[in-house]
């Protein structure tokens, strides 16, 4: 057993002061107390809050961040930048997912993620036939997330059709797709307990790319406790096509013939009307926001007013990862909605203020859709113990100084420019001090050489 | 004479590669060569670029970031802001704003702004009654600015009503007012050299602070070369009392009646209508765009792609300073962009990235308006030479591995989550080393007690 000594720790929603925290062999708080004498435990300094669950990854476009921000097409769009993502998917292999997806993750730790849910479509070679073993490219990112000890809900994605019409996948699709022998046999191998702190969970691409008697085939096959999540209503030109051809739109369709509830995350839903954004706080599932992928995108704003008054659950995710900052994705989160609104403090209520609301929002959804034990500080329920995940905002950061308990949030969430993360626990190890990762050397470096590689082979024209 | 060699130097617009660059004793850039060996050189390692201009910024409101951001009111709005905003005001004496500005100016150093615009309206004592001698808050902000080593351009705010009728002003705002006479002689003071690098300029609080005739008879009276700066169009109140009570839009009225041009700066002018848009334009005037305060206040966007069409001139500011970053400043001042028309990449040009049109649309636009040569690594030319105001990149930042030159702006703007400057020079003096201010332990220190000061009496409830 672990004994840390918390000066301040944000305890099940409210700061509490000389915290003491027990953490068992297995990563799992055992016990919490305020009140508590700092003898005999490691201390800790500082602003100690749950780590923040990361709903949605595409881990491999990490290595495309900020290479797509030239096209000067007067038409370009998500479906331009779509091109430019092809493009980068073609030339990975599991050896260089491995590396980005390890840099990334590093990131993410240091900017305060303790867990990730990994949506996961890059399946097979680029001609499309299957690795040896199959799982090579789920492997790869297994091995990232144990080496730099982030957890990891591991999503291997369905994807068949390149359309709503159920036409085939264009070439450049060909190593997403499955048949769903294949696809089952993805989902137990992520399935297999490889790493401690690793679990699956089930996932569609999107309506366009999983014909419903596939999505219906999966569901009836898969465990039952699996998380489920899915790519809705990014774009509005999906919209329409799903309003064509099915004559519903895609969230309408998805409650009235899949039925969801609190398994499920659905990934952006971005377009929806108030109806759908009625039905779907009342379903229990998450919505997957990403405000900085979203803004990345041109995509639009999600109206999380309404969806809050609907009792909605959300959390966030770094999607293209374009970002790395859970930070910038609330305050930008927050931020869209006051310029839609034209108004200040769109989430904030009666005693809490926008960091608060959005950092309990976003751990809960967080933890929902990531279908682990995670986003609290508080000691073990009926359910079982909450997992050793915590950051520690440094009492020193220019957004800190001086700062009373109840300003903490706001300032952190809305007026820290550069980080304040100091420390990162992860599964109750500490992956972080003074706001560095342990392997962050060996891990960037690796990484930057991989990088010089892909901008030498951008020169050259190679695909790879 | 100081001689560098840049590996990599943004040289009038395009990067090149070993670059000597010459710095005379005043901190002006005497001679800049391309492909010039190192040696007899100091070397610089990374990506160079010119230092921003900060065209707007409030520095005392530094001491309030973070602090506004809990009312539950649905009606809350910028007036809301602006009450928090009073009772900073008030707690502030010209010692307690030194402290604040010498902070904020250090964090603005390290986040590559070397150059700030101080629209300065706090004058006076709390009664109104001035300080002994009347420049003791310009004079504070003239110290805060040498000590840490950053530009200023000092702008002390006329400020005499309470409204666009002339009402007069409300109790709170009795310090930030001045009659004509007292107003010229904080002109002259702040005219005065006392320290290099600082420049004065005309500052209008607004509309609404400044009755038509005063705003005539200051400008009558204040050099010609002098920059003229002043809030407009902030908010669509604002434009509806000026529809009402002068019967024009705030933007057409100064166009009209006042004849606006280069020497301006229009900070804001969110809501302008097409006509004001291209008419704002075709001015010559800067337009101090500020998109981190005006999101976070809830103002809306400024039709940029428009006014960018019409060959406008722009800049940003950190204004309220919840964010000090010019990176956070541009990459939202394009994602609003898309957001607003629902596509990626609103601002980029025919072979040109948005990474490059926005540095570069801020750089012109931020010298413009803060009247002096800064915003560019060149030789001198028939007007002079250029400040040797410049920041360099990191070349190992996480946002900037392996990358090749063309893609540095993109991948610094709008993938770096995390800080990337590593060192900082302002006028020929390095401030900033390893991404720190030489002098950042002490200053902030000092900051960090007076904040836990203001903190305290927040809690105690007391006002001074």
């Amino acid at each position: 057993m672990q004994r840390y000594h918390a000066e301040h720790a944000f305890v099940d929603g409210a700061w509490q002061g000389d915290v003491g925290i027990d953490v068992d062999a297995g990563g799992y708080i055992a016990a919490v107390q305020a009140g508590v004498p700092a003898e005999g435990r490691e201390r800790i300094r500082g602003w100690v809050l749950p780590g923040l669950p990361n709903l949605h990854s595409h881990a491999f476009q990490r290595a495309m961040a900020g290479l797509a921000e030239r096209a000067s097409d007067p038409a370009d769009s998500f479906w331009t930048w779509r091109e430019q993502m092809y493009r980068c998917a073609a030339w990975l292999t599991p050896d260089r997912l491995r590396i980005v997806a390890s840099q990334l993750y590093l990131e993410m730790l240091e900017a305060g993620y303790t867990h990730v849910c990994e949506f996961h479509y890059l399946h097979h070679a680029p001609d499309g036939r299957p690795y040896a073993p199959l799982e090579s490219m789920l492997d790869a990112l297994r091995e990232a997330a144990a080496e730099v000890g982030i957890g990891l809900t591991l999503l291997p994605v369905l994807y068949q059709t390149g359309g709503l019409d159920g036409r085939p996948l264009a070439e450049r699709q060909r190593r997403f797709g499955s048949d769903l022998d294949t696809y089952l046999r993805l989902l137990e191998a992520a399935s297999r307990p490889l790493h401690p702190h690793q679990r699956a969970g089930v996932c569609f691409h999107s309506l366009r790319a999983v014909p419903e008697p596939s999505m219906r085939q999966v569901l009836a096959a898969a465990a039952e406790e699996l998380p489920v999540h899915i790519h809705v209503a990014e774009q509005e030109a999906e919209v329409e096509d799903c309003l064509r051809l099915r004559g519903r739109r895609p969230v309408r369709w998805l409650l009235d013939e899949i039925g969801i509830g609190p398994r499920w995350c659905l990934v952006h839903a971005t377009h929806v009307d108030a109806g759908e954004c009625a039905a779907l706080a009342a379903s229990g599932a998450v919505a997957g926001l990403c405000p900085t992928t979203e803004a990345n995108l041109g995509d639009g704003l999600f109206p999380l007013r309404a969806y809050l008054d609907a009792g909605g659950r959300w959390g966030i995710g770094s999607d293209s990862h374009v970002c790395v900052s859970p930070v910038e994705e609330l305050r930008w989160l927050e931020y869209g909605q006051r310029l839609w609104h034209r108004r200040r403090n769109v989430v904030a209520a009666e005693g809490r203020g926008c960091g608060e609301v959005l950092l309990q929002g976003a751990l809960a959804g967080g933890a929902q859709a990531s279908g682990v034990r995670v986003g609290r500080i508080a000691p073990p329920d009926a359910r079982g113990a909450w997992r050793a995940d915590w950051i520690v905002l440094d009492p020193e950061a220019d957004a800190l100084a001086g700062a009373r308990a109840e300003d903490v949030l706001d300032r952190w969430i809305f007026a820290a420019a550069r980080p304040s993360v100091d420390a990162v626990m992860s599964a109750g190890v500490w992956q972080v001090r003074q706001g560095r990762h342990r392997l962050r050397e060996a891990v960037s470096a690796r990484f930057t050489r991989l990088m010089s590689d892909f901008a030498a082979r951008a020169v050259a024209g190679q695909a790879d």
